[in-house]
């Protein structure tokens, strides 16, 4: 039996993202080559909600849901009937399925909040979860945390387009040894790799096949690049009986700061998820909840254009790290950046302090998304355009320094 | 091995305080005995925050923290650094001891977040948890749902006050016989009972002795009626290792409707207990933390007068009830009452959805707060004055049409 200790012990948190600040980096001054580099400092962990700020209107909306009272403060612990009740038309048309809203949705504190709802409804002890690597830190971790046991499922992302992709008969060999649940992104975290339409069906098949539960995190798929095409798993032919799909407003809108997520599928799983929530955090903050109004209604052309501006962000930055020799795949979708570096004389945690104590910039280590990715760093790249060319150029000047 | 259906069944919401609208009333017609009485519907399930609207001032500072923008929106896990600081020195000085708001404050989705993040920090497979009976409904649940063993106290508070408070013999034998944390609120929802300052002085000592982590809701301790006198646990002379103390502002404040919550006490829980938010919401609502700079500095007189108002309720609804000769504790802290109904011809839980379809008013069954109590009511009695008695009379009206 594992205990307490050990528990927390596999969820450490001292190089999540946006907890670098608490870290102990006055040791660094005796390994640190040369002197701290100028230049404005860059938290890659998230985005910049500064430099790509809330969708119009967000804050008016949190105001009139405030205006509303008691009615907005207290909903449902899976949120308000009223809100619900559009955003899963809107939902449903994106998806490309209708959604119950009296069923098949529950409104989350974040897509973190859906995502822990999510596998607390469906692992337990001893649960076997199919996880893919390198994926979303929290996965891993939450399943480990509710008991189950981690089936790991290797993503390509390295290859040709037609190469990449979750490895199928990976999956299918998990599915048919017991693997109850399978939890995955897409488009990927932290590589922005998008799952292929027939990546998609085969996963939904197999699910079907051998009754294994889906949980898909679509978190980033409205920031979809040039042409690049997005299936969405609730819209395949072939449905296994427990699909879960999450989405959310706080990366692609910036709406981060207000913690709102959505969670829709299997009306059982959503039934178990509220009543999880309940003892969780009860609800979405109230007055919160109101600001989905704007989701999937913002002003023409308002994504276009936020889509348009991600887009240049990120292919400047993959010409900077290509001639640098890191490889780097090209995100079809999303604002993460997973480059691979060379090898360093420092140890990876070590070096992605020194960016942040010498060259004021923050990453996330490649650890915290799969065991063994110690070359690979990841960056959120929704940041002011020219600060973050300059981040990325201090980058590469820091792996010529640190270099083996 | 308990199954995820076990697991959820225990988690069962449908007569948790405002889930009711899921409830399915249309067969009561046939048991309903005469008409539906008119008057303001009343939802004593919760309070009613446009009776008792939230601090002045609280949407303004929501705006100045939706204004900082991404310092504001991405806060450590554990909340912003500049909040907890000012926060921590008021909650120090209101509960009488120092908090350190580097390493032992946590702000959190509410304080249902706090004591999930408190239970799960604390409590794992087959850990005992000493639970008082009747207490806060989730408590029981979050034990059961991390694998814990009840050990349930029984909380005499139907006799004189030195009579009234928590079994201090069943505390000590539950100590000795290896329970490791005991669960507890006062003032007591949902009895409104104040733990006296010798049953608190004798737990924190027993705890001291036997190295029990305490774990003490004190939500409504700002609301404490004429006369009576509030000891904080925290203050002891002598006290165990590890406690942890949660308040929030969402109840006497009326600011739930941002889920805001504290826990402060023991670094290494507090430590766990981030490290279980980060995977659980990430952090409570960034905009939102910033209302916490309004908490315990409202203005001069607001206060006295919230409590003063309460008090005209409490009292009010007191002489009803027992009048109608309904049992009633008088609550010498926040604003539930928990009268004691007598026997009637229908199940305790059919006269609530009788009472909510026929009269119009909400309350929660005893049978939430402990097994066992069938014939007691609660009532969150934060509500327009006038209308809470009004209602007040329905009931008493209605238990003379069902009764035995």
């Amino acid at each position: 039996m594992t205990t307490l200790d050990e528990k927390f012990r596999a969820l450490e948190a001292d190089n999540a993202p946006g907890q670098e600040v608490r870290q102990e980096t006055s040791n660094l001054n005796k390994i640190m080559r040369g002197e701290k580099y100028t230049g404005i400092p860059v938290d890659f962990s998230h985005g910049d909600v500064d430099a790509f700020p809330p969708t119009p209107g967000s804050s008016e909306a949190w105001k009139n849901g405030f205006d509303k009272g008691g009615q907005q403060a207290y909903t449902e612990y899976r949120g308000a009937a009223q809100i619900r009740e559009s955003l899963a038309e809107r939902l449903g048309t994106f998806t490309g399925s209708p959604i119950s809203a009296d069923r098949e949705l529950i409104i989350t504190p974040g897509t973190q909040g859906a995502l822990f709802l999510a596998l607390g409804a469906t692992v337990t002890t001893g649960t076997k979860v199919a996880v893919v690597e390198p994926d979303y830190f929290a996965n891993r971790k939450l399943v480990k945390f509710f008991g189950g046991e981690i089936v790991p499922i290797p993503l390509h992302y390295q290859g040709t387009p037609s190469e990449n992709g979750p490895d199928l008969n990976r999956i299918e060999d998990a599915f048919k040894s017991g693997t109850k649940v399978l939890v995955f992104s897409t488009p990927n975290n932290p590589t922005g790799l998008v799952y292929s339409s027939n990546s998609i069906a085969e996963i939904s098949t197999l699910a079907a096949t051998h009754n294994v539960t889906l949980i898909v995190d679509q978190l980033y798929s409205r920031m979809l690049y040039s042409g690049e095409v997005y299936t969405h798993l609730r819209a395949c032919d072939i449905q296994p009986e427990n699909i879960i799909t999450i989405m959310g407003p706080s990366k692609t809108e910036s709406l981060s700061g207000f913690r709102l997520g959505t969670a829709f599928g299997t009306a059982r799983l959503i039934e178990r998820m509220e009543r999880l929530q309940a003892i969780v955090t009860l609800r979405a903050a109230g007055y919160n909840q109101a600001v989905l109004d704007t989701w999937f209604q913002e002003p023409a052309g308002w994504m276009q254009k936020r889509i348009r501006e991600h887009e240049a962000i990120r292919d400047e930055l993959l010409k900077i790290f290509r001639a640098a020799d890191f490889w780097t795949a090209t995100p079809q979708a999303g604002s993460y950046l997973f480059p691979q570096l060379p090898p360093l004389d420092v140890g990876s945690n070590t070096f992605v302090r020194l960016l942040r104590r010498q060259a004021g910039v923050t990453v996330t280590p490649g650890t915290e998304f799969a065991p063994g990715y110690n070359d690979s760093i990841r960056l959120n790249f929704s940041q002011d355009h020219a600060a973050a060319v300059a981040a990325a150029v201090r980058i590469v000047k820091m792996v010529g320094v640190y270099r083996k």
